[in-house]
């Protein structure tokens, strides 16, 4: 039995409740998916602001997360906060939900299209496409002028703008996939998947199925290098409970 | 159940065992894996030449899968020969060994150590590197210099160089993670795993994992675009069978 | 007496004869040219899977020419198949059509367009900047959305479409010259220079007269390292004859 | 008068005084210089996590130090934690030490060495010199592997080491300039440009000049486009304050 | 007291004026400016011709400041004219203009835009853009169609197409600064700073600035390694006044 | 019949003329080679001055040439200086003798080394590669650290440091091809290719054959776009015979 951890960086419950199901739905039968979100935090990520806090939230977990023998750990933010922090502190897996759907995405086709929320989180995913080396991999990148949180609004409309988006994108971009670029699209690959017949792809299922293989082929972080577990000091002040 | 096509492009039986065995090792329980080689073509893979007669047994293989209604393919060459093409064949999800344990290792490590066969087939991984978005992830590639067919020789030299050529590579490339650059390496992995302490990866485990992913995510290969099924052609002569 | 042999990787007589007019239209007077085509294979190439075929055509070829002696090669698809392959095989120098007309470019201008047929093969032509180095000297890539064989109709209309899209090429991309990205288009380079006061470069000929160059030079491909001649080994089946 | 808000992200007053004090060095005659740091947090920041952590502190200060009209800020650690996050906080600009230092580095010098502490920091080094464009201006980087506060410890081994590693540098890396890879090295520059007669370049000073430069030039971070202020949430807990 | 020499590398004294002008406003208390060009050579400077020759009297002028103690050069033409030549030359600091805006524009934007004059200067902006590591901070490239003299021939209309081509920038680039691509725009930076909102930089102003840092950090050009005083030798006939 | 003309941008005489015997050596019975170089000028080029020095020679003789009507030009020195200036001059083809080594090169070998003469100078070919896409075909650059004219010294003591260093480069670099980095080794290529039996590429003789494919192409130097004439412009002083 394994359990992994899928973290909302972000503290809306719904979103949390959003990607939990998403992660569910793919899991195998021998894992357990535990969605947790920081208790304090900001409640939408759009900006690197929001990042360096949600970061904390996420290290948080990270470190509860280890404290209670998960596997491993989805970060579910498209910004994928706090990433290699993260990765200092556990000794299992890590994996953002960006970086899972880049990865899925350049297996399944030569090039990928981005589809996000807001306009300044683009720069956000052309630093990831950077770090991860898929630059050249990514055609375009597209964002729908919603805040996060219209996707949990329950009007549909960030959905159905999405949907929109990806559909001219299909048309435009000559790319072979499209990357969804939120945790709150999680659910709606599969459909436009389907929709679009083309791959339209998911982090957090993506980032489950990632660190479910990665648990199976016995590899976590690798603490041999500059992932090694953080040098113990006297953190001081509000951070001394992630000492 | 679904099942799974380990597909050696060289025609060694020794070495299409050694590989079936690490993909059987990590299948989930619901995976079967079909290992299998061409009938025809190179006994092993070392250069370009190589490559380019192994990719027509890859292909047979991969139409042959196709037509058994295998859910996806590992090309299990350190090359990955012939891998855009049979994505074109395949509807399912085609992954090489290269590129599995390049994109593993940078989901461990920030960068890692290849070690290889012969000095002449490092070009190949390069190219690889470069192509897969991966030359600045890369710390290093060593080659031991001995040819493909010593890993199955029984004498256990090579996987001696192997295991040296790790030791030396962690004690002195600042990377985080070790690929093994050739599928008749896969048996090795786990043991050095552990005498390392650090992530050593093998592409043939790798790959089924993601494979495994890929197919339980519900994705195929794009068929949207530049990984279309091959336009429909009169295939003359020696390659009629492949239409 | 030098004797260069142009192979067209594909087995349409129609082309390989275009291909051969373009190479000796403009072969030196001591140069005498062989156009050739492989017996069996595929009649068009427009993919990573006809080119995989194409490729064994190649190195067929190839093999037989430096049985008789010829001075150098060209492979004579846009999409370069087999080139290092082939080069492991040859003695002399071999260069792709794609090759020689990116370099040709380079050297009468600061950036090119390139202008080819089906736009699922656009993403070779992108594979082929990133590794010869062009990639930021190409400034745009288009297709006119026909097949390769349609410049073999007879009808003219191809040859239009190419023509008409040199011509908004030239007014929009901001670039100054545009390489033709088919071999069946190497009749048109030299009107379409004339016509458009900018230079359209053909690879066939392009690609003859660096062969010319690098035997006069007394170049041939290096034998020193990863373009070795391919290690001896026991082919089997339908590959024997390449041994 | 102008007031520069010099931020060391970490906790330690020591390495706060030695920065403070080579900002004050260089500050022009209308310069105040307040040298900050935050009141919880990590004593020194020497890896990815330590550095997530910091970064609250730098925003903490970052909205302490608008509030109090600073023109401007420097974020003196040499992996420039927060610097998006603290720019989009900021009216004025922001100007990270590892920013400061290796932008001055390519105006004096062709390429530059980088000289750090712990080995397990040069992959944030590398990840900025990738960020800012500076990769293939970097001709080495070295850790002299001690950590950060040995710099403060009083016994000068350290500096010795960080002098060695300089003279060492001049010697074999073909630089033109030694970027110091540390804040608390920012009282060794001046000596060491004399000794080693090449630029030995601390990036506190530097900052301090390029704020002073952007502040008389009328620039401030732009608030136009992703860098705009972060959009107002309600955050939480720990966080409020930064509201 | 330090003295700053600014070249214009072109003869057009009216631009002469509005360089120097544009220095003299952002001079601090302490620095005086010395704007000079060369007796002889180019009015303007619209390619790589242009260049060449005007690199010639950038070298002369370069020589004479040396001569006169100047403590730093700004060359202020766009395309950087001879600036590692320059930088052999000289012991103080020398700094481009295109180099010191664009350098300036990574410090307040993630991504900004050129707008510079003739088309065929776009090349040359490219090419640094490359060479300074800026190619994937810089979001588009735009000419105005005019010559570098309409901005001195006292009709305001190139003044205006600058203007209204940076609102169109502004609009549909998603870069978060304009750098102004010719040093005869040197005075329009602040007023569209103002107008627009966001961060127009002219790189006269931010040369000089970036000068006084340098001298005021103490550093100069690196003479360790390839950027050392030039060889001494019998240079003749017009260029032995270089010597 | 065609004239190429050869120019060696340093006043060496006895340079020009081991350039010039390179050239005939190599050019087809229908070319003429007219060697020259400046009257005035640099005895030789060590460095970013030199060649801005330099680059006025070669723009005389490209328009001296030109008026002669020569049909192409090679510029004869390893740093191709003024090569785009000379292009927008020239109405056939230009090439630089680095330029032509270079993409020879990676046309017989998949990397190649680079041998020059003074350590300052590597700078340049660094910046050559960066600009003609080849730094990753560039497996190692050395400097034997002698300058130029020990090339023309009679003692042959310049010339064993080339063949010693072209050694060691063949045991330790990797690379399939040695590049010769200066105009004055044009006569050692033959001998070394021999002696190493792989290539060594001397760019002399190399771009003459490209001048003279190019011209048997019927290819000249773009006039769309960036490299078009000079605009006219009232040159004056000395640079008034460049009108």
């Amino acid at each position: 039995m394994s359990l992994i951890q899928v973290i909302n960086p972000n503290t809306s419950l719904a979103m949390t409740e959003t990607i939990g199901a998403a992660a569910r739905a793919v899991a195998a039968p021998g894992t357990d998916i535990l969605a947790v979100c920081p208790q304090q935090g900001v409640p939408s990520i759009e900006g690197h602001f929001d990042e360096a806090i949600a970061a904390i939230g996420v290290l948080e977990q990270i470190k509860r997360g280890e404290a209670q023998g998960v596997s491993g750990h989805v970060i579910a933010c498209f910004g994928d906060p706090g990433l290699l922090a993260a990765r200092e502190l556990a000794s299992g897996p890590v994996i953002g939900i960006a970086e899972a759907a880049m990865h899925t995405a350049t297996l399944v086709a030569t090039r990928f299209t981005i589809v996000t929320t807001l306009p300044r989180t683009l720069v956000i995913a052309r630093h990831l496409l950077q770090q991860y080396g898929f630059t050249h991999h990514c055609a375009a990148l597209h964002a729908i002028d919603l805040p996060v949180l219209a996707l949990e609004d329950g009007s549909g409309v960030a959905q159905e703008k999405v949907r929109a988006r990806c559909i001219q994108a299909k048309r435009e971009d000559n790319s072979g996939a499209i990357v969804l670029g939120c945790g709150g699209m999680a659910s709606l690959a599969q459909d436009l998947t389907r929709e679009l017949d083309m791959p339209v792809i998911d982090g957090v299922s993506a980032a489950v199925k990632m660190i479910e293989a990665l648990v199976a082929l016995g590899l976590g972080t690798s603490k041999h290098g500059d992932l090694a577990y953080p040098l113990q000091k006297p953190l001081s002040g509000a951070f001394q409970h992630l000492n």
